[in-house]
């Protein structure tokens, strides 16, 4: 027997339509690319969001076609989103910071049809434009005064585009399962695979987030999301933020500490989200400066682990309130946030940075589990760790294409290529990745840890650690270091330090010292190449063992 | 093409599992039937309601089979309403405030299979029992030790009947559009009608209210829903409460003003919701006990209109922040809350209450619209008022049966039949029932406002207006009044009061003097029986006009 509630299917423009009819004066304010800053409002961009539909439609495109975005934060890459959701295309996001060739992979795994770009990256698609075989047309995002000379075919300003329309378009209405958006996740082998976001999952996602215990958004907030909404949705902030009737500031192109200090400023932004290297330029430049945060109440902190000093310095120093938060690509894409439980409601200093060092806990629709290879689940006592899996509404089921096959277990859970921690009351803190992780006589190693303690040593510049083949059991640590210019560190002294400090067994069987440890475009190590580089490497016991 | 996110669905029993997951600690306290305060966490919630479930199974019931339930808010309510819906079956409230022969009604229609009731109510339930036949089962929510002696077929005390089930049970797994829930709605004509809510619709409007912009629930509130389960699912805060990890404060049967008091303080309660009346009586208590509100931070007040008065009250007086919500059985059923929004944050005092008096304006997820008989909307300028009609998942698209019939509008549309203005800001404010208002000449003329209004008069202990027909306008407004004891006021003289109060047009044609107004068992004033009374009334003018 069903409910006999209304079908009303949970749609990205229902959000853009609940801005404008209830906050419609509410500001959203951007660092366009040209330069100024430039003040519209809910209202305008429902409205202008309908005649990016008109112009897509006109363009020849509809249900299902992918619109390839290659764009900051401003509004006009909200409008568009709002525009091609609303019309049932499905916006692809592209990472400007990929190298060309991975981008002209995946807008052509994508079937790119359409791409907006801002004036940023005119250069680089006027190089890739003759690979890109299914964009039909470039819609530079800037108006007429603005629009360069270019080679990229059948080329219009995005406000010569739109003005052609009269904005008299009724939403399309579809399925809450049709897809909305897409993400691609660049692994380190491998071509990069395709997130398809669903309608359903967008609005679900920015309705959990909403909740006071994960990113606490309210009408009266002033929020930025310098996280990119090239990268997972912004952090559902381009869709929440207008749920929630908040006013909404986007920083362009311009992500320096100075600029994004001055919009914190002016603007009077009370939350802003991004990643830790982000707030570190920001932090140096407060340092620089002088000048303090009195506006800023929260800052959401996620896309790779927030250092504990970075917690600290905001709390403490400038009296921001930290939210270490987790999430993937192939999720919608927060997994989880460390809001503080009653259970932990009494911590002060340290206690209560050890608890928002971790990941946090899992919100409603999230479901988290840990298990060792056998898929076996382990318990959450903060202390053992296995590969982190999730569940939920927000969770990828397949890549597009079925690129990468099945990739859900016997239960519909996701790995998420972490191993973790959970504590007794839901806290998770990832350890390492799986790839990464060392296993020695059927117990697990940190090499993250390992790693951390290593850079504390005053000799030590950088370090990694990697599992090496040893005969007994099956991998050893190697503790890979570059010493500090002028330093000479002893392996035995740098091992010594490590006493104390971790189970005996964790201790790493030698030390080699190298000038450089290779990394990724993005600055993380390259364990791959680490473990390439070191493959014949014959541990100091190793021998004896066998 | 669709997304290609996980298929979740929302199940009423996953928010019980993630309490149990996350917040497994928490309390859920309640005051017992049978007398003493009993605490419990939401992990043993969970482990008893997967017993209630095999009980269930065990008396044959599945998937679709409705169970009522006649009883407070206690935490064996709370455990029963997972225990049901988890087994895929239907809750069934039934509200013990209707007359007995609307009970067996309601219970007869739902085809009620196992009765759940608590000790308070087996009384008028063995009086109706030889009527009630489809119930094979009856639950009594106590233990063997309070066990009565019944006449009731088949009747087994709640300890008794779970506990041959050892909890060893897996949730069913079905459609989110499955039924969860059942409430029926009294009009004032004809017979009760039956409102079925699915999982998704509870559990998108926990989800929903749970937003700062609505009820703003949070892990670290300890929530006291007064506001009883079986009227319109406790304005969800049996699901929100541990959806979002809060403690949970049970009131059990006692609302009186100490009672309430003593738990308010004894439980350090920061939110609570209720209907005027409740609040009525504990603005009493404290005021002759002279106590404070020193741990409650908000209050919810809905059901009725709240009086400005208990609105400032609430505020000034003990610190409470009031949130005037309006919501129907209908609805799952929260439809508006009138949180203040940036426009209005400025405002204080008396402007402050203006809004705060309002029924609050609708959040995401909830569509309205004002409209004419004809059905064409008009604008939001806080002035205009006509039909309030709502759309939205968690609105209903037809009562069970199909009772009633077609009762949506060619958009879909809910006729919440209730009057409202919306300001420009979106707040919507009750001006009258639609059945009740005024129309005269094409203009529309609220009763309510003319009613409160002739309350002020000194010499009037109540007051009620009604639509007498007239040969030009037809209709006129004619005030009915009480006079207080030992007055003798004129009609004239009660006219003149209006006087600059209310636009000319409105001023009734005429006044009627009574011993008293006929009222419904709720207290509400019985405009149909008044319209009855009257029918043959000859306004003076009216005469005149013909």
């Amino acid at each position: 027997m069903l409910g006999l509630m209304q079908d009303w299917p949970l749609l990205c423009h229902r959000i853009i339509d609940y801005a404008a009819e209830q906050y419609g004066a509410r500001e959203v304010v951007s660092r366009s690319i040209e330069g100024p800053i430039h003040r519209t409002t809910y209202t305008e961009v429902q409205a202008r969001s309908r005649r990016v539909a008109q112009a897509l439609e006109r363009d020849g495109i509809g249900l299902g076609d992918r619109v390839g975005t290659l764009a900051w934060n401003t509004w006009r890459h909200l409008e568009a989103w709002y525009g091609i959701t609303g019309l049932g295309a499905i916006y692809h996001t592209v990472n400007p910071r990929l190298f060309p060739e991975q981008i002209a992979y995946i807008v052509n795994h994508a079937e790119d049809r359409v791409m907006l770009t801002d004036l940023t990256f005119v250069p680089i698609l006027e190089k890739l434009a003759g690979d890109l075989k299914t964009i039909e047309r470039y819609v530079i995002l800037t108006d007429a005064a603005h629009m360069p000379e270019t080679s990229l075919p059948n080329a219009i300003a995005y406000e010569d585009w739109i003005a052609d329309s009269d904005g008299d378009f009724a939403w399309r209405s579809f399925d809450e399962n049709t897809a909305a958006g897409m993400c691609y996740t660049s692994g380190t082998t491998g071509n990069p695979k395709g997130v398809v976001y669903s309608h359903r999952s967008n609005v679900l996602h920015s309705m959990m987030v909403t909740a006071p215990n994960v990113l606490d958004l309210a009408s009266t907030d002033t929020i930025m999301p310098v996280v990119p909404m090239f990268h997972a949705n912004s952090w559902s902030l381009a869709f929440s933020a207008p749920m929630n009737g908040a006013k909404l500031v986007m920083p362009g192109a311009k992500m320096d500490g100075a600029s994004i200090f001055e919009l914190l400023d002016s603007e009077r932004i009370n939350f802003t989200a991004a990643v830790p290297t982000v707030w570190l330029m920001l932090l140096h430049h407060l340092e620089e400066t002088g000048k303090t945060l009195p506006h800023l109440d929260r800052v959401a902190i996620g896309g790779s682990a927030c250092p504990r000093s970075m917690i600290d310095a905001f709390q403490t120093k400038y009296g921001v309130e930290v939210v270490h938060a987790w999430g993937m690509t192939e999720m919608n894409p927060i997994g989880s946030a460390a809001g503080i439980k009653p259970a932990y409601a009494h911590l002060e200093g340290s206690d209560k940075l050890d608890i928002q060092e971790t990941q946090g806990y899992a919100p409603f629709t999230v479901e988290m589990k840990i298990t060792d290879d056998e898929g076996t689940p382990l318990p959450w006592d903060g202390k053992t760790f296995g590969r982190l899996k999730v569940r939920g509404p927000g969770v990828s089921r397949t890549y597009f294409k079925g690129e990468g096959g099945e990739i859900l277990d016997d239960h519909g859970y996701f790995d998420t290529g972490d191993v973790a921690t959970i504590d007794p009351n839901g806290y998770m803190k990832i350890t390492d990745r799986s790839k990464d992780v060392i296993k020695s006589g059927g117990e697990w190693i940190s090499t993250i840890e390992l790693e951390n303690l290593a850079v504390g040593h005053p000799d030590i510049a950088e370090a990694a650690v990697i599992g090496v083949a040893h005969p007994k059991w099956d991998e050893r640590p190697l503790l890979i270091v570059v010493p500090k210019p002028g330093s000479d560190p002893r392996a035995d002294d740098i091992l010594s330090f490590f006493e104390g400090k971790i189970a005996k067994w964790w201790m790493p069987d030698d030390v080699a010292f190298v000038d450089e440890i290779p990394h990724t475009a993005t600055g993380k190590i390259q364990k791959m190449a680490l473990r390439d580089q070191f493959k014949d490497y014959r541990l100091p016991a190793a021998d004896v063992a066998e």
